[in-house]
């Protein structure tokens, strides 16, 4: 093996495939990324198994093969060269050779047999999607999956396609979220994809362009051109999350999202070192009151409202508030209750494109 | 106690006075930061007994008084209050009332009579000197201060001044660093400061201003106007530094900061996981090399230099050269050598402002 290319675009290729190395692996060939030079490219690949990414530049090959390198040290050494042309070459003691104007490494490399194989992937049936829509969608619902392992599918985000919309949703028992956008596809899809992959495909799309995406039953396959993206899916079936979305209320607020934001910042400040991290809201008629206390002391906030319907006294852990307010958007929201024991469910004013639900806290008093 | 004050000026001074307050003492009290108004000002002063730090700010006063909150939840509450103006007052039940705008925060408090006093020191004789100066002699000595505790007096940073010169001496049995500017003052003092003390002085001095200084035979108090910080000394005597610094050389080299720096900072990646971090100088005529290998590969660099003496080869700990390399300002620097196993000092060129000494790793072949 032996080709030269430049700093910069192996430094990029490097820092995108490494996004699928975790380092905690017990196999040391998992530590490491495939570098695979042929056809006037190479190709860089890191994996866990679970997530695969892989990624092709241009480069001057004068001589094909592959090798397998430790993927944080290759990404050090590479980062920290000149920003010149590198030649990297097999040297002869299971080493390569990386040469960059006056610095020269010799770094011991693995087997390029012993690197997992890629699942091969027919891309027959895709779907298109720009890249900044679905980086927006995933973001808007990734917080809310579950952190526990107790029930594996939802560590993942339902992606389901169906009717000329994608819709992505992800719940943990307590919360949920759903992001919804129209889909120039008369196909249709349900598939888990695990929240692990998707935190590091957000790193990876960009602002602009379209995004290619392939299932298999599974597999996901993210396709950017010169950067592919292969993850296994989640096994089993997702809750019928339509079903827990109430469709009427019985009183609507509409509120400054930033406002009702702070004062929930600042009130989850004394409750938190309660361990609690409960708030009351007491919604009247102008406006609503939002209060909570510990040991450390209490706290009341007003907040003007406009309001629809009954006066209601209702409590929310204040840490799934403020996740959903901080990802949302728009500046004015709608949040809809029907007593004091059902989930709220806040949507923009404007744009239809998102629904949360947030479980209340029973109060004793209630 | 009762005063109105400004949000961003309250803010500001929590910010400056938690920098004394660890978190990490037996004492709750010492969590807390003292809140004093009186005089038309406010006082707030956070300590850990060894460091205090007090600021005032303006206030409109209206009843005086004083009381201890807890530092971290003070200091989130203020910050995320609106910018406008905060009314503080004591109500019945040990605590504070804290109004702004719609909000009302009560919060516990503790009594100011458990608050430790600050030693109160006589500022008849003091040395003035530029902040930016000062920031920049701590910043330039205080990485080379000893991080174990065996030796206690090696951990703060050694402050003389005589002959009209102030001098910050820092070093740790393997490396060494000394600043030295020239002061308005024909006093004389030896201190040892303590490095935690430091740390948290660097993080308040300005680039603009004059700080004055008082030594006590046990404490040092550093008046930045509204801003007092007071930390005990070490006790003990400093090492005689002056005899540990080489006056002769057999070789001077004049080398680029910043090429040197990136050499050794790549070397010293292969050879940070061999956990010797050892890296080999070859000075030649015209050129060094740099070598480093470990179990994981090796690697060469090659770099100009001009040279004059005679050819030497010797060998460092990575990490040092590299923490006074990056602290150094000037681009050309010299680097001094007698023998393999004698200290390498290291100067700026222009400015003979400071002098860094690292001592050589010894090879089973010297």
């Amino acid at each position: 093996m032996k080709f030269i290319c430049e700093k910069n675009k192996l430094q990029e290729a490097i820092s995108v495939t490494q996004k699928a190395v975790t380092g905690k692996s017990a196999m040391p060939i998992l530590q490491g990324l495939l570098i695979d030079a042929s056809e006037g490219k190479i190709t860089i690949t890191g994996s866990d198994i679970d997530l695969s990414i892989e990624t092709k530049i241009d480069a001057n090959i004068i001589e094909n093969g592959k090798v397998v390198v430790d993927a944080r040290l290759f990404g050090d050494i590479v980062r920290k060269l000149p920003n010149s042309s590198i030649e990297i070459s097999s040297a002869t003691d299971n080493s390569i050779e990386i040469i960059c104007e006056k610095t020269k490494f010799n770094l011991i490399h693995m087997s390029a047999d012993d690197f997992p194989v890629l699942p091969s992937i027919d891309e027959k049936n895709i779907f298109s999607i720009e890249q900044k829509l679905l980086k927006n969608m995933i973001r808007g619902t990734i917080f809310a999956i579950a952190q526990e392992e107790s029930r594996p599918i939802l560590t993942g985000v339902l992606v389901e396609i169906k009717d000329g919309r994608i819709n992505l949703v992800a719940l943990d028992g307590y919360r949920l979220a759903l992001k919804s956008e129209a889909i120039d596809s008369d196909g249709s899809i349900k598939a888990v994809i695990p929240g692990k992959t998707l935190n590091e495909v957000v790193k990876i799309l960009e602002d602009e362009g379209v995004v290619n995406i392939t299932f298999t039953s599974n597999h996901i396959l993210i396709n950017l051109g010169d950067t592919k993206i292969i993850s296994r899916l989640l096994e089993g079936e997702f809750i019928k999350y339509t079903s827990i979305i109430p469709e009427e209320y019985s009183l609507k607020i509409t509120v400054e999202r930033n406002k009702i934001l702070n004062c929930i910042e600042r009130a989850s400040l004394v409750a938190k070192e309660g361990n609690t991290n409960l708030i009351k809201f007491d919604i009247n008629d102008e406006f609503m009151v939002l209060t909570s206390n510990s040991q450390l002391g209490n706290v009341r906030e007003e907040l003007n409202i406009i309001l629809q319907g009954e006066p209601l006294q209702i409590a929310f852990n204040a840490k799934y508030m403020i996740d959903l307010l901080k990802i949302m958007d728009e500046e004015e929201i709608y949040m809809e209750f029907s007593s004091s024991v059902s989930p709220c469910v806040v949507k923009n004013k404007q744009d239809d494109n998102c629904t949360y639900l947030v479980l209340p806290v029973r109060l004793l008093n209630n």
